[in-house]
Parts: C-alpha cells; structure tokens; sequence
C-alpha cells in the first residue's frame, strides 16, 4: 500500500488527479499534469516564497515557468491524448520515493504505436533539481523526436506573474549542453532561473530553438521495432530567494546528476531516512493504510525543509486555492506531524510565526490592541491578507464582506499552542528560548488587551469573534476563542516562570526587550482566571453566547443531501440556528483534554455532534470529530468521520480536490490515526498512548520522536 | 505635413510612442511596438468584437495572439535596441497610407553593423490581412537571419484571454509554405485564427520551428557588405465571428498577396479614396495640420467598416484604456466627422446601438422605467459594463464605487442626438424608418418615464444624475441632461409625425411595433414642455439644482498646477465648488445651438470659462470649448484650447496616451477645425458656414458630404 494508482485517463477528473499526483521537495511541487499538456489542464509548479501580487486576494504564489513540457514525436506525428487511440492507460505515485510514473501504449493518428513511460520526481536530495525521463518502446520504424522546452508563458487561473527576462544556450565541454531560462516576477519583482540538460542512452547532439520564453531542445532518434529510445530531463530552478545570482546557481545545479539511475538512487535513499522517520502502518485496511501514507507524503513535499520564512498555504503547494495564504490549519492541523516526526521542519514553521512576529504586532496595533495579532491568512510578509471585500457574485452592483481576518483572533492562541507543544514534544529549551517564548508572551499580551471587562458577568470576554465554525460569525465569548485565549495566558505565566527559574539571565533579557514587568504578568493571569465560559451542570458549554437560543434542526432531515448546510440554509440565515460547520467546543476540549472531564467531553460530544455538518461543512471537520470519537471511545464512529478525511482528496468527495490538496485534512489524517486511535498523549509527566482501534483493524504501529529518541507504538487489533 | 515622425528612441516614453504609432483598417488596429520587443512594451492587437471577461470591468477587447514578432540576427547575434549601438533611429507613420516605417543603424556587441528597415500597414483592401517587411543592409559579410512568429502567449496587462488549439505548417505547392496558429477566448470562446507566410526577394526554403503556441518560421541567407536583404511578412487573421472556418479564411486570405508592392500600391489606392472624402488643410499652421490629419486616421483605422455590431472604444482599439467599452464619445464626439465624410461608418456605429435596443430596455426595466437606457460602458451585448466596484488605489483593500453606470443618463438623448444629426446631413430616410426613429422613441419613451414631476417647481426634472461635469455626481436637474430629454422628447415628436405624413404604413407598423398611441406621444410633449431649467434673466443657467450656491473658486489661484482640480481637492470635496471637469450648460449649448440666443451663449461662456479645468480635467472638453469659444467670436482663445486637445496625443500632454487615443479629442479635434473655425452648421433647411480662423491661418478647407453630394469649403485667412 505504497502506490496511488489511475488505470484510466477521464479529461473530466484531470484536476483531480493533477492534485493527488502532485510531487515536491519541500522547495517547490509540481502538479501531476501532462508532460504533452492536456486540453484544460492546470499545470503548476509552485516554489515556496515565491508570491506576487494580486487583485483583492492582495499576494498569491506564482505559478512558476513550466519545468515540464516533453513533447514525442513517433514518425513525425506529435504523442497526445487528445488524437489517435488509447489502449491502456496506468499512473502510479510511489509514495516510498516521490516517484511518479505515467504507461502509455497509444496509436497515432498514421498507425504508428508505442507504449511511452513518463517518470519524474522532484530531487530531496539537491531541492532545486527536477528529473524526468521519457522511454519510448516503438512497434514501428523510423524515428522519435523528443522536443524538451521551458515555458515562462504560465498564468494563475488567467493572471500572469511573470516577465521574461533572457535565455541561453550553453555549451558545456565533455557533457551535454545546457539551456537556461530567466525570468522575474511582475511586481515582487523575484528573479527566477532554471536551467534544461537532456541526458540520452548515447550522447546527444540536439538542436536548440532559441524561441523567447519557450527555449526547446530537440533530438531526433532512429526507432525500430521493440528498441527502446529514450531521454532523461534535468532541471534545475533557482530563485533570488537563494542567491544572488540563480542563473549561475541553476546552470550549475543541473549539471550535477550523472544519470537518471544514479539521481533516483539518491531520492530513494534520502525519502527512505524520512519514512524511517514517520512510518504508521494499518494492517487489515489498505484504504487506511494508503490514505494516511499518501497524507504524511503530501505534507512532507509541501513542507519547508530549509527555509524559516515560509509557510505551508491551505491548499499546500499543489493547487491555486487560497493562493498560497497560510491559515491556522498549519498549526494546528498539520504541525503536529512534523512536531512528533521531523522537528526540524516543525521549526522552521514555527519560525515563520516568529520572523512575522513584527507584522503581528502592527495589526494588534493598528486595531488599537498590544501583542501580537497574527493574519488569518499570511503570505510573505506576515501581514493580513484575508481579502476584505469580494465581489458578491450573485449582484454585481453590491459587495460581500469577508470577516476571518477581523474576528477569527483564535489563529493567535493557536500559534501559541503549537509552540508549546513542539516545546513538550521536544524538550527544545534553546529554542523556546530563542523564539518560542516571545510568541506565547505577545499572544497572550494580545489576548489579555483584546479581552472586554463583563460587567452584568463579572468576568472577562470576547465579543464579536468568529470561532472554527464559521457558519456563526460575530458572535461574543466563542467557547473555543475563550479556552484558547485562557489557555494562552496561563501558559505564558507558567513559561515566564521556568525561564525566571531555570534561565534567569536569559529570561530578564527577554522581559525587558518586550517591556513585560510583574503587573502585567499578574493581569495576565487575572484575565486568565476570570475568563467567561457558560457550562451547564452536566459539564456542556455553550458555543457562544445565546447559541442553545437559536433554532435547533434535525440534520437527518435534510438527508441525502449534496450541499453544505451553509448553502441550504443561505450565509445570513445559516448563522441562526444550531449547525455547526465544523466542531468547535469539541475541537477545544481536544487540544486542551486535561481540562476536562471525561462526563464533560461525553455531554459536549453527544450535543455537538449531531449538530455538525460532518459531510459538507468544513474540511478541517471529520478527522477532528474522528478524535474526539475515540476519546468517547466509539472507535467505529470514529472511523466513519476517520475515512471521511481519508478520502477527501483520494476520492475528491467534495469535489474540490481540484484546487489543491486538503492540508488541514492531510494533517488531521495522520492526528486521527496517532492521537485518536493511537490515543497519544504527551505531557510534561512523558507520553501515554490509549489504543482505541476499528474493529477491523489487525495491527497499528506508528513511531514519534520524544525528546530527541524515536518511540515505536503498535497495538494489535481486537 | 502627413508624417507623424520621431527621430530618436527613448524607452521612457515607448508607451506614447507605440499609442501614437498605432496602424489599423477599421478591422483590428496594432499598436506601434516594436517587431523584435522591448522590455517592458505594451504591445497590442485588438480585433473589434473580440471581447473576453474580466473582473471588475466584466468584459475587455483581448490582446489577441501577436503577429510582430520578427527577429534579425546578424551573424547569429539578436538585434534588440536593448544591447549593442544604435548609430541613428527613425520612425515615421505616413498618414496618406498608414505605412509605419523604422530606420536604424545599429552594431551588434560583436561588432556586426547594418541599417534595418522595418515597414508595416494593416491592409485597407483585406482588412484580414497584415503586412510587414524588414529590409537589411549589412556592413559586414557573413549571414542574416530572419525569425517571424505568432505568439498565442498575450495578456491585457496581467490578464490571460487565450487557450492555444492548435497550429500547423502548410507546404502550398508552387509557393512559400503557410503556418497557422489557432486560438479561442478563454471564457467567450471566440476562435481566431491567424496565418503567417514569408516571401523574399528569391524562393525560401524557412525553417519551422514547431513551438506550440509560438510557431516560428526561421530564414537564413547570405550577407554581403553594401548588399541589402529583405523579407516580407504576410499574416491573416479572422474570427469565428466572421466565419465558420477561420482556419480555412486565414490561410486561404495570407496567400493573395503576390508581394510587398502590389500589396503596398493597394493600400495606397484604398486610403487616397478615404482621404479623397475627407481631407481638410489647414495652410499656416503646420502643427495643427498634422494634427488634424493625425485624429483622422487614428479614427478612421479604428472605424468598423463592415460591422454593425460593434462600436469605437473610448480609447479607439489604440490602447488597453477603458478595456474598449464604448461611451458616449462615440456619439457626441467622434460620430460627427464620419456622418459628414463617411456616412456608411456612421451607420454602422448607430446600428451598434439599435442591434443593443434590447440590452437598453433591460437596462431601463430593470431599474423600473420604460424604454430604452442605454449602457453607459458598452461592449459586445450591450448590457451596462460599468465597474460598480473598483479597488481605492489608495488602500488596497478598499473598493470604492463607480456611479456613471447608475446616473450618467444622457448617453439615452447623446444617442438619439448622434442619430437626428445622421439624418439631417444624409437625408438618409429610409435608415431613419429603419432604425433610426425607434432609437429616438425608445430613448424618448426612457425619458419621459425618468422624469419626476416636482410640486414644488411644477415641473418635471431628473434627480440623482451625473452630467457631462463629472466632477459633480448625484445632482439634481443638471441642465445638460434636462435640455438634451427635452431636445429628445420633441424630436421625438417631430420624428412621428414626419413618419405619420410621409410613410403613413411604415409609420402605423412601428408604432404597432413599439405599442406606441397617441396619449403616450402627448405625453412626451407634456413633459418636454415642462422640463425645469433654471435661467437667469441674462440668460445664464445654472449647472444643476444649486450650483451657484457652491464654493466658488478662483482657479488662476492654483495655478502653476500639473493635476486636475478632482485629485486637488479629492473626490469628494471636489463636489463642494463651483469648478467643471469639461463644459457641461456650455455642451448642450453647442449641441442646441438653435435653442439659445447669442446673449446666453455669451453669458454662459463667460461664467463657465473661467471655473473649469481645461488643462487636467476631461480630455472631452478642450475642443468643445473652443467650439464656443468661436460661437462667441473668440477665435484666438479658441485656438489655446484647440491646441490642447491637438496635443493630447502627439505631445501627450495629460501623460496617459500610453493608455490608448483620446479618440473623444480626437473628434473634437475635427469638430472644432469644421464646427468651430469653419462654422459649419447642418439644419433642415441646408448647410452654413460662419469662419472664425486665428489670426495666423493662412486657408482652411474643409470637405464633407451633404445628402450624399461633397461639399468642398475653403476660407482664406485675415
């Protein structure tokens, strides 16, 4: 259960597909569309950083030059799957090695045939190498023509991003030439560079068609009957990001592989130390097992392996959804993998948060608040990029306004929590005292300035927020907004107090850097201790203020459906009654499980779960509600919502696989499998796991790393 | 003085320069960039009618795939004005045949030295086809080489309209080979197609360079010091909306010229007949000469002659201005020089409108009145295209509105008054039963049912309307408006019973058509009669409700100045004073010349005059103004004003021509040598002519058709 597999080729799902078959490095992915192009695909390659700018979305990434096109020609006529005859179709990702592979046996529209194999992958060995390799078994004589090219002409959904800048060919003594292309963006203005070698069984003489933005090598190679041809492509991309001179960078780079056998080994090696690293294995379900390998893969090609000033977009790097913008999903949907398997990337995302510490801290400002108020959606910068107003499509004359990036202040607290967690996983004291610690204090100075006093309460709240279910916007005292906020105050307490204790030095440093004296510390803990939250006796909490006072609706009413609740019940109307987009008490009593008791999570868990819309609310949802089912220990529930997640994307069940893979879901996969079933649970006390397995599961194993030493789990099924 | 020249380049200003070196033959039109590029160009084909979506301005003419492309290589180095030396540089646009013509020396960084000439027209006999041809003289020995693409890979400033179909090479026996390219609109789905073929002085034997969506015909020959080479490039475009087969079309078209001179001496022929119909001098005043010559053209190449269903963008097909949605500069601007040289072009335009009467309705309907409201921004269908929402330049995240789609309603009677003036210089009745007559009732009918009736004036008027004044929006009564529904109203009148007595049938078919009785016709006089107008016992009238009530202005205060009044004051506040983007009473004064007596004019020019912005308000007014100002007898400050709107091209005095030709002072320009200086004025009863020349003209002539016969008028100056 290693390989996401297609054995037919349907135009209609090619986006779908493009997305599942994305591949990447860490530094750039590519998605899995034709080398020959498609009618309508979207081809992309997304390299992190590398946003530009973009009406009303404000900065997207920029769907970089294509790196792919690989055009065969068998007797002249040019290889699509648009023209001639199909007889088998069959496209495999090994997921063990990143490598894709494309089987193709096609007759042209003359009655030539071939079966044509496309393999390509995306170097962890050498992050700005991309290889490709192209073998043609001919059932005819004559010749095929391979014209490799590079093309700056690419678009974001129909905007363009890129200038071209120059091109080259280089002849390079005792090896094969090299093409460079050079590019730049738009308005950022960031150089690009790639450079183009082809590698043949013999060596090769091509020819170069020196047309502007579209540099293309041409080799031409006699065929016979059942004699394989064929052609390998390296790549190599480079940005300003880099260096300061990525032409020189990239011609370099691409010169460095020797073959294609001896460049594959490498990646086979170095993907190898990563699985080693992170393997979960589900015996007795192959749709599992595959679903959550295909998960932590997608994660770890988005993920960046050498560079602190990026982040992973919603949509990671393989679609255009949400343009690139990073959400909370990073944190708390997708870090705790890399937190439990590769910390070293976890940091990296996490210092992201910090090296845009300044733009949070300029929108706190600007809203009249102090600390840090992180964007809802970041780009580049760390500034607000939520869109604000959009064009209302159904009126033109008027206007929707969008509200996540003024209300959703629970992204700050969650930052916080992923610090403290990759703190408790790790035990990194010098990075929590570097970076760490700064964040958890300016979100809680935040949360602490942005808290309003309740007079008729006598007790601290949030009034007009939106939580994670955003079918309920402007609401006041958001149970989740309220835990997590509380949370985040009595945390910075507790972490001020062991670096007073334990790094005195470093502590007072670091306090009079930000200008944090006793008081404010003592506030912090007063606002802490007098958060409002409304919790009945049973130990269920309100959502928000007057929510058990909206509308309540039997969701099986409205069975079968194909629609969110959101649409059924229109935007304005969905926010009057009791449906939740996705868990949002329980999502808290999750991450905060210490703080509750069993009978509490068991109240909010059998009120709030009928009143989501688990099938067409958010995709954040089900793998959350999956955990939260286990925790109640209805391991078979579980899996319902478990699967849900599962084939978000494999499946395309919401039909919007398309814009990019789920990251958020990808993230809450592997949570469900390792916190959920696995039971999971790290403290400061150590770890403890809780197996609550499907009953058709026959084996669970997976492996983290606590405090440096890698922890292997595995359970056997009932 | 028929030579637009330049003698030198400068890149800062490439983007004037390729506006006002813009060739076309009413089919498409090409902006004057360079056939090997720039960096940083704008180059740019708009084909009338190709229209694609886009946000925010919901539809734009698409840069359609770019037929310049031709690269010249000596000895194997890429001539480009971006590296090597350039010796000497010329350009001239030949007004009498719309030969654009570029001379340069130039030597390559090798060293390699040689004088090209590049010369290209858009075709007047074949308005599918494109010529263009580069002649080189090499001061060395060795080779030149010729590259000639098409290039599908075009945007409009950002935006992507164009899906690559498909391209191929032709062998054509007995002649040079021909390569087409085939494209659609992206969400239009209009399919162009264009076909490209190279003749030189001896058979050819090119090269092709199968890139897709850049195909790519490459021609190698012999170079010899003192010893010129040429080649000629013959590209034909056509569209689905010409055409079933426009494949088929643009090959069959691209192989009928025999060669550069034949192709040449028909482009003579063609325009001789259109300048022959047109032509005026002006002896003593080589500047203005030019100019008028130059407004000419650029109108004439950017008139439909064979399309009805499609109108004259603001910014002609010149520039990526205005996305090409026509205003009512068409109407009451550019339309009067070809209703009075080149009715068949006028009809044309006004068919335009009469194929989108239903667009008008919907408009009218839709905001709860009758008849026919016509788009304030039109485009392919004639629905409003108007921007409601546009991003605030100045805080991104801002959209502010724009009203002129919801007030500016006197585009209605603009229209009505284009087609009454039609009539009355052509005689042309059978059009006017045609067309012309429903036009003017809709547009009454619209009128009429706008009108509220206000108790307290007891009478009608229009509240919440923008004037031609655009700096003041959301007024009530604005006497442009109110005097053009009232000139609408009774001539609508006049236009039934002309019909009634004269064509009694067509008559009665029409109204049974429109539902139109005589209560309803009575009705329209009702009003008309009633129409508010505020006027002072000398004759001035007043802007709008209140106008004399606003801050007054002395403007000579703010003076030396180099923006306009709108952005001194701010958009806002700039509707708070007594300060006119362009002449608004002074406008419909010109237009109903007839209804004032020559003490009101007077009284009118000389409070308006001094409160609007002639320099950096409307591009529209410098040449309405001087039209009055020779009404009043003022011909040299006529001629200050004329000179603005002369200049606003060719000096590109407003810095924006970058954007495209003004093509409303383009027409103005016209107006003003034929209105204004000549004095022209067209009623029932015949023709008259009043000249108020400047001082130093020498003789103007003019020439224009009267009922079908030419008229030519001289005057010799003072």
């Amino acid at each position: 259960m290693w390989i996401v597999n297609e054995t037919n080729f349907t135009p209609s799902s090619q986006h779908h597909k493009e997305t599942i078959f994305t591949i990447g490095n860490g530094y750039l992915s590519t998605r899995g569309a034709l080398e020959e192009g498609f009618p309508g695909d979207r081809r992309a390659t997304f390299v992190h950083g590398v946003f530009d700018d973009v009406p009303v979305s404000v900065t997207e990434l920029a769907n970089a030059p294509d790196w792919l096109p690989l055009h065969v020609f068998l007797n002249g006529e040019r290889f699509s799957l648009a023209t001639g005859q199909l007889h088998s179709f069959e496209r495999d990702l090994d997921l063990r090695s990143g490598l894709l592979t494309r089987r193709v046996r096609w007759t042209s529209p003359q009655g030539c045939t071939a079966t044509l194999v496309f393999e390509r992958f995306a170097s962890l060995e050498d992050e700005h190498l991309l290889c490709l390799r192209c073998q043609v078994l001919p059932e005819f004589d004559g010749s095929v023509e391979f014209r490799a090219s590079l093309n700056v002409n690419m678009d974001n959904e129909g905007i363009v991003h890129w200038t071209h800048i120059d091109q080259r060919f280089h002849e390079v003594s005792g090896a094969e030439p090299v093409v460079h292309l050079s590019s730049r963006t738009r308005n950022s203005g960031i150089h690009l560079a790639m450079a183009m070698r082809l590698v043949g069984a013999a060596p090769l003489q091509p020819e170069f068609w020196d047309v502007p933005g579209v540099p293309t090598l041409c080799v031409s190679l006699p065929a016979s009957r059942g004699n394989a041809v064929e052609i390998t492509k390296f790549v190599a991309v480079t940005t300003a990001r880099d260096t300061t001179q990525p032409v020189e960078m990239a011609l370099e780079r691409v010169t460095l592989p020797a073959n294609w056998d001896q460049a594959l080994h490498a990646q086979h090696q170095a993907w190898q130390q990563i699985w080693d690293r992170m393997e979960v294995t589900i015996e007795g379900d192959d749709e599992a097992q595959l679903a959550v390998r295909f998960s932590m893969f997608q994660l770890q090609v988005a993920a960046p392996r050498h560079d602190n000033r990026v982040n992973i977009g919603a949509k990671t790097l393989s679609g255009f959804g949400y343009h690139g913008h990073a959400f909370w999903d990073t944190e708390i949907f997708m870090l705790p993998l890399f937190t439990c398997t590769s910390p070293r990337i976890a940091r990296n995302l996490l210092e992201y948060r910090y090296l845009t510490l300044d733009a949070a801290r300029a929108k706190a400002k600007e809203a009249g608040f102090r600390g840090a108020w992180f964007a809802w959606e970041s780009a580049d910068s760390g500034a607000e990029v939520t869109p604000t107003w959009v064009p209302d499509f159904r009126d033109r004359k008027k206007l929707a306004r969008v509200w996540t990036g003024d209300l959703a202040i629970h992204i700050s607290a969650d930052i916080a929590y992923a610090v403290r967690q990759y703190w408790l996983v790790t035990g990194d004291d010098d990075w929590m005292i570097a970076c760490g610690a700064e964040l958890i204090f300016e979100t809680a100075r935040f949360f602490a300035s942005r808290a309003g006093w309740d007079e008729s309460r006598n007790a601290y709240g949030y009034k007009d927020v939106l939580g994670p279910d955003e079918y309920h916007d402007h609401v006041d005292n958001n149970a989740y907004t309220n835990l997590l906020a509380r949370w985040n105050l009595t945390t910075a307490g507790q972490v001020a107090e062991w670096m007073q204790s334990s790094h005195p030095h470093k502590a007072s440093v670091l306090f009079a850097k930000l200008g944090l004296e006793e008081d404010e510390f003592r506030h912090w803990q007063h606002v802490a201790a007098n958060i409002f939250l409304h919790v009945r006796s049973n130990g269920l909490i309100e959502q928000f203020d007057h929510f058990f006072e909206r509308t309540d609706v039997n969701l099986e009413d409205y069975e079968p459906r194909s629609r969110s609740m959101h649409v059924i019940f229109g935007i304005q109307a969905a926010n009057e009654y009791q449906v939740l987009k996705q868990p949002d008490v329980l999502m808290a009593q999750y991450l905060l499980h210490d703080a509750f008791s069993a009978a509490s999570i068991q109240a909010n868990y059998d009120y709030y779960t009928p009143r989501t819309d688990h099938t067409y609310g958010s995709s954040l949802g089900p793998s959350i509600q999956a955990i939260i089912a286990c925790m109640v220990n209805k391991p078979e529930e579980a899996y319902e919502h478990f699967m849900r997640a599962a084939r978000a994307d494999l499946r395309d069940e919401r039909s919007n696989a398309g814009d990019g893979i789920h990251g958020a879901s990808a993230g809450g996969v592997w949570q469900a499998v390792v916190f959920g079933f696995g039971g999971l649970r790290v403290s400061e006390n150590g770890w403890t796991t809780q197996p609550r397995l499907p009953a058709h599961w026959k084996r669970l194993t997976f492996r983290f790393f606590h405090r440096g030493r890698q922890q292997v789990v595995t359970f056997p099924g009932k």
